[in-house]
């Protein structure tokens, strides 16, 4: 169906790559078969110029010519006939030094390296800015799923209201299994290492920082200033226990870890925290190791961009359509990212939220208003109680929905309960997401 | 945050309106909203530079220099100084005529229009190839999401094997309604009519016209050659019975109108229809007039694309980005979907399909071997029947699920079934739909 029409306007670029672990040969093979199709679609034909890699010695699953590949990355950086970089080494540091090295040669750079992004973005969209070289990105955030484009691209038009991320594929991995099968965290957690869905350690993911890392990419683009780690509160999965799942699963809702962007009133609130989310809304059913984003603009209204978050072939695909895009001479958005300030981040004391709340009182008939009264004096207000006919040991389960309330009013509030003669143990609370 | 920097590098364009109706003042809301937004982002300023109608005095609430309004579309397409045309009329004779002489005049065409792109699309493309001006139509499918650049440029890299669309948002409203609401279609219908969310009269939409119109552009995009209206068969949700609804969902299905667009073995399955999908896949949970495109590509997995599918601001979106797209100089896609030819198409008698079957049935002990005997005898296999014990007037309904079967034998079948004493009235038979 795509026979090749190689006429005399179709240009041929060489790609070089830094980094042949599983991102990096499926990227190579990705070209290898669909290089012709590329080529029909765009004018330009993808050929593989290098590769460098530490360790080339390793069969990758893919066939390439040994002549193509290198222990030395500066050799393909620097090598004049190599028209796109494309970084995938991961890490910070190295990876900095060869990027920017790159854009400095006037060389465009593909990454998916979101931890680089996040830490180093000023840095190579100055860089990138200086030299004219683009750095193209799409797959550091939601792995194939061509989310970026449609913030920079799709919804030019549109202020972005709020951004919604599941985005870390080993956490909604964990969260699905523990919902679907009742485990315990710590149980879902070591089978995922044993299957290769989870790193040892496991810290980046299930700590949130891997999806902090990509919630700053998208705020970045979404309001046209590299937006600093600082800017987000992080709290991950880790130790979440099954309760919290059951309860929210009695509730009408699901657990997600979410990043969340939200401008309200002109300052963003940034978090990434697990959350309870409406079992209707389309990011609960967002299940496995699946990311998406939800996107509100002030013009398009609700939008939603769904894929694999992750993996050998998914994150090729968006490493091959940035390829493409650098190659077709577009300067990526590094001028418009340096533009702009960064925009006002909302303090995460003054965020408003609803709560989910659970503790341990003790069974006793003044128990409810103790804790009713601790709330309501620090303004925050009961939506609904779920108290069941349980006795463990003397102690009662109790489940608070809150209406929405000021960060610090809940964190003041339950300063206080934890120090109540009735109340066992650290009480729990999560945020509800209601998406308005 | 966006104050804008008019710097000497600062493009600015023209934009001439062809059609003032609700997206097109939607249109010239955005621009003045957000278009220093725009600016930043894109180096390219966007004004409003005429806007043509044959109405030209209703209040279209967008506050617009009356000097800017005019009767005479050719006033604009001719008009030197303006950059883009954006047409907005609907239909297919007048729109054609004002779109190709614009290509002709050699300024990019940004269109909405579905109908025209289905059925002229070849006739435009060959013009802007011929002038060299791009034709741009993301407006055209699903609203303002940005789905067709996410197969363009996003899934660059990847052959298309499978697209399933939630296209047409007024019957995912109708459909919507029934099941929530218990109602008959006639009854939501008449109201979806009072409520504006359904045209009078309503064919083009409940017949499925719309949805094949649009999933004629993601064929098309998705292969690369323009596909006739003819490939695809095309059923809509007209007279559909409460009882479907009530039995997917006994079943764990939603009934959904999908656009199924499949490549199995090299030949390309394409028809609308509406369908049982599994109540966990995530198009099950695209409600009321939200639109959805499910896309697998051979190197991304599944993709899903989410967004409001017609509208004002939504539409005005897609149309922004466009006109953003054409302003810069890219050409479109026409020289692409000229080069290849069209896929060859499965014949629909060709198609293997799992099948929902309700029939009513005389309450008399061989019936049930009647109508499985048919059934085997054309290679089409239960998968499971349900059977209630309910008898009206000495008629007792029965649903079929088979397997997958070709729909010659599923024809087949049906007709011998129908002429059978014990069967009474018409059967039902309706595709469901596993995404595999």
């Amino acid at each position: 169906m795509f026979a090749l029409q190689m006429g005399i306007f179709m240009k041929k670029i060489k790609i070089g790559i830094l980094g042949f672990g599983t991102v990096g040969a499926g990227v190579v093979e990705g070209i290898l078969k669909n290089g012709e199709l590329m080529a029909q679609r765009t004018g330009i034909f993808p050929t593989i110029g290098k590769i460098a890699d530490l360790d080339i010695k390793t069969d990758r699953g893919v066939k390439v010519d040994k002549a193509l590949l290198t222990t030395d990355a500066l050799s393909v950086i620097d090598d004049p006939e190599i028209d796109v970089i494309v970084e995938l080494i991961g890490g910070v540091k190295v990876a900095k030094d060869f990027v920017l090295r790159a854009l400095k040669n006037g060389k465009p750079v593909v990454t998916a390296n979101k931890a680089l992004l996040a830490e180093a973005g000023r840095e190579l969209f100055e860089a990138s800015a200086k030299s004219g070289a683009g750095i193209f990105f799409e797959a550091s955030v939601g792995g194939g799923i061509p989310v970026l484009r449609a913030l920079k691209d799709g919804l030019v038009g549109n202020q972005i209201k709020s951004m919604y991320g599941i985005l870390n594929g080993t956490c909604n991995y964990i969260l699905t299994r523990m919902e679907r099968e009742g485990l315990d965290f710590d149980v879902v957690l070591a089978d995922a290492q044993k299957l290769g869905y989870a790193e040892t350690p496991p810290d980046l993911d299930i700590d949130g920082i891997d999806t902090a890392h990509k919630a700053v990419v998208l705020a970045s683009l979404a309001y046209g200033a590299p937006v600093p780690m600082d800017a987000f509160t992080i709290e991950g999965i880790r130790g979440l226990s099954h309760r919290e799942i059951e309860y929210a699963a009695e509730l009408g809702y699901r657990i997600k870890l979410l990043a969340v962007i939200r401008n309200v009133d002109g300052a963003v609130e940034m978090r990434v925290e697990p959350s309870f989310v409406p079992e209707k809304h389309l990011l609960a059913s967002v299940h496995d190791s699946y990311n998406a984003v939800f996107i509100e603009g002030d013009v398009v209204g609700n939008t939603l961009y769904y894929g694999r978050g992750a993996g050998r072939h998914p994150t090729a695909s968006a490493v091959i359509g940035d390829i493409m895009e650098a190659a077709s001479g577009k300067g990526g958005c590094s001028d418009w990212l340096l533009k702009n300030k960064p925009p006002s981040v909302r303090d995460a004391k003054d965020v408003s939220i609803r709560c989910y709340l659970r503790m341990s009182l003790k069974d006793q008939p003044d128990v409810m208003a103790q804790v009713a009264h601790v709330l309501g004096k620090n303004q925050v207000s009961i939506a609904s109680i779920i108290q069941k006919e349980e006795n463990a040991g003397g102690q009662v389960p109790v489940v608070f929905l809150t209406h929405k309330a000021l960060e610090k009013n809940f964190v003041a509030a339950m300063e206080e309960i934890e120090r109540l003669d009735v109340v066992d143990g650290k009480p729990v609370r999560m945020a509800i997401e209601d998406f308005e």
